[in-house]
């Protein structure tokens, strides 16, 4: 499957009100090159593998791969992960007819929070919140991938 | 789970009438890491993604996570592997109580011939055929991650 988004810094507090659910997520990955990062995830009560691929030229569209697996063996699979295991708090906001996915991270990257807009194309348009701030969308610093080995608050600029 | 196996070098044609069945195999994989390789399987008409942690000192026991998954989706993922799928034959041959898996390289690897025991403990005790070779069990060079870098023929000693 190839995902279609677009990612943008969130610039105030006021999607929390908005939010339908807040869920836990904690990740790691078992390879971080941005050719083909490998995830596994705790999110809730489920587990997942997820496999991505290279970006296109944009950073807007990735090949997904992800399988559902039981959380047990998402477990076990994180204790072989990289150093820089990700935490997050997901919320799912409804704009207009699309899903927002604001996460805001915790541990060595607190004080991020980033928003996703899943598109059907890409140049298909979508309702902003005043909440959104830059758009980051094919910014690499930003996938969750480099942020498990450069976390934010090690970030100079 | 953690897989305990010794593995061989096979030293003569012997063990051919002996074989209970020849699957082709093609594998790739997107992480080399000894410390956690994740590998796509195309096994006849199945596909697996399997992930490997780190071999103990003895190179015996090792952790190991599989599923199946439909060949479709692990041709996509083999296109996201690193350079150097391999490809092979693999043979089953019992072997008093047990059953040794005979792998037969082709392309890169053409040359080599390598036998593999699963045990259920570290001592167990196993009927040696006379085909089998030399042992190599713990040696990094012969783990399948490492010949899809470092291919057979390219050895030079």
């Amino acid at each position: 499957m190839i995902e279609i988004e677009r990612k943008f810094l969130v610039k105030s507090d006021k999607f929390r009100p908005e939010a339908q659910s807040a869920t836990r997520i904690v990740q790691g990955f078992l390879n971080t090159h941005p050719e083909r990062t490998v995830r596994i995830r705790i999110k809730g009560e489920k587990g997942f593998i997820t496999v991505k691929g290279k970006s296109d030229e944009k950073g807007l569209s990735r090949y997904e791969w992800e399988k559902e697996i039981p959380v047990k063996e998402a477990e076990e699979l994180m204790l072989l992960c990289e150093e820089g295991v990700i935490e997050k708090t997901r919320y799912e906001i409804r704009a207009g007819n699309h899903c927002v996915e604001v996460d805001e991270f915790r541990g060595p990257n607190s004080g991020l929070i980033l928003a996703e807009i899943e598109l059907t194309s890409e140049n298909e348009d979508f309702y902003r919140p005043d909440w959104l701030g830059k758009e980051v969308t094919g910014d690499i610093r930003y996938y969750n991938s480099q942020l498990s080995k450069k976390p934010y608050t090690s970030w100079t600029t």
